[in-house]
């Protein structure tokens, strides 16, 4: 297996062979300027290291491994028109640069070129791979809807949110995974497994991305430090500090997320506070390690060679550690 | 062959037998209602009929006919956003009875779900299904595009305006009619001929809606007669005056392109005045009867019992005449 940067630059080159002069330009050249503010590549990145843990190779997994990228770009267009968001990766989102209608319809188009990646393989990986897809796809869009409704509601439970941010992130991640068990024609076994690798690091890394959104360091997070807070987010730290406030905490919290003062400084250490105190923030702390160890657990049960498993634990670490 | 209410109603009570109770409602309702806002189901009408011209069981059929019509449905609603429309088949729009993000994610929910009705069908068919629909899906979106790019041109060709006519309305046509001959598992010539007479077919009835739309019956033609012309909407009616007017009937017509008068009923019958004139109206009707005569001519070349093709042209002939 290989370095995440050799994955990278195979997935850049590939993408750089598929630049297409199709018209019309105004379709197309939106869907050409996302696809180019790049990222890390891990959904596809992911893709080909899983085609390679089934010793199959690699390159033989770059059109699905494309597929899933061209769907994770058309759920960021139309997710960003939703959110109103006027930046994507540091740069006007889509939008933004032209208008709602284009983003709707270059993004209907990127939702179809995906599927059309699926086509370079015979009928019954096509198939299962259009089938994992579509089940995929239409979970991350009730996940955006979950999402969605959950911003007006006050009685969202753990569970409901879990399910959320399963649907919206991580079941993509488990998808990509599997796309490559599927190319590399393993057993459905080894495929599920690796599935629910996926899965559970993808569920730890959201809850994760919770956590630093309040706790991490603001030189190597990424994204503005209280974010979340800010924008008066239920994330997990949230509805667990709910959980475990006392009536005055509970007050207390209900309050500051009622407010959007002009200078968030104070909201925000008031608000870690809680989660300090109400023990939301070991709770989540916990919750990160439980989803890891559930989805390194998954490696026990899967035949492959040991070093495979030992590559796989690796990546999952580095992941968690941020280091990816 | 069936007549063509046997087909609705198969198709109708299909459509019954799918309501689905799927979470989170807030997703699934807006579906739900556009489906049920009915319509003549023609595109799946189609299908079925097809699958009965090559001697197969149209029920068969009815999984690949609900794609084609769950995803015309998904470019209604996304359209309908597109052009700001409030009334959809009389009834309030998606966007409208909800809100825009609504309408953009039900609408991808159901682009998504349309692809997973070809999961009926054994990996071969399934492959062939879905290849087609990507294409057709994207030629549609292409042909959107194209849409609104020409509102903003005022150097729009003929060839020009029938490519986007195509895209957007007649490969959709000639994709349902081929989806019922893939599923007979006819000769790819068959499927190629039925393609191309519900192309044609569906070229010749957009202009003829053109054509109605200026010239129609306003008892009988079901949308507001002279619609086109209060919108400036450059059809071939218009492209064709365009092309044929004297410099000062030219002017004339761009003079009443720009203006958006209170009372349109001047507005409408100069404009009337100047297609006839210039032999915009005579051009149409002979582009209308060409497209219609080259749909037929198709019909010669399948090789199926000459009472199937007496059926497909008796169709057509009522299609054209309105009578469906």
């Amino acid at each position: 297996m290989h370095a995440i940067s050799h994955y990278q630059s195979l997935i850049s080159e590939h993408f750089d062979s598929l630049i297409f002069q199709k018209e019309p330009n105004n379709l197309y050249e939106p869907i050409r300027y996302i696809l180019s503010l790049g990222g890390k590549r891990l959904r596809p990145v992911l893709t080909l290291m899983a085609t390679e843990v089934f010793d199959s190779d690699c390159k033989k997994a770059l059109a699905a491994a494309t597929a899933v990228e061209v769907f994770h770009n058309f759920s960021l267009i139309h997710d960003d028109i939703m959110d109103d968001a006027p930046l994507r990766r540091g740069n006007e989102t889509v939008h933004e640069k032209w208008n709602v209608n284009t983003g709707i319809l270059s993004g209907d188009a990127m939702l179809i070129l995906a599927y059309q990646h699926f086509e370079e393989y015979e009928p019954k990986i096509f198939r299962e791979l259009a089938k994992l897809f579509s089940k995929t796809a239409l979970e991350v869009c009730e996940g955006q809807q979950y999402d969605v409704d959950f911003e007006t509601r006050d009685d969202v439970t753990i569970a409901e949110y879990l399910k959320m941010i399963e649907y919206k992130t991580a079941v993509l991640v488990g998808a990509a995974m599997k796309m490559g068990a599927i190319v590399a024609e393993t057993s459905d076994e080894n495929a599920d497994c690796i599935y629910n690798f996926g899965l559970n690091l993808g569920i730890a890394f959201q809850l994760q991305d919770d956590y630093l959104d309040a706790f991490g360091n603001p030189e190597t997070f990424g994204k503005q430090v209280g974010g979340d807070i800010i924008e008066n987010k239920k994330t997990y730290l949230y509805l667990k500090a709910m959980e475990f406030a006392s009536a005055s905490q509970k007050e207390q919290l209900l309050h500051l997320f009622s407010i959007q003062p002009n200078d968030n400084s104070d909201k925000i250490n008031s608000v870690k506070e809680i989660f300090n105190e109400t023990g939301a923030s070991q709770a989540t702390q916990k919750a990160i390690a439980d989803y890891t160890f559930k989805a390194f657990e998954t490696l026990d049960k899967m035949h492959i060679h040991i070093d495979k498993k030992h590559l796989l634990k690796t990546f999952g670490e580095n992941l968690m550690n941020r280091n990816v």
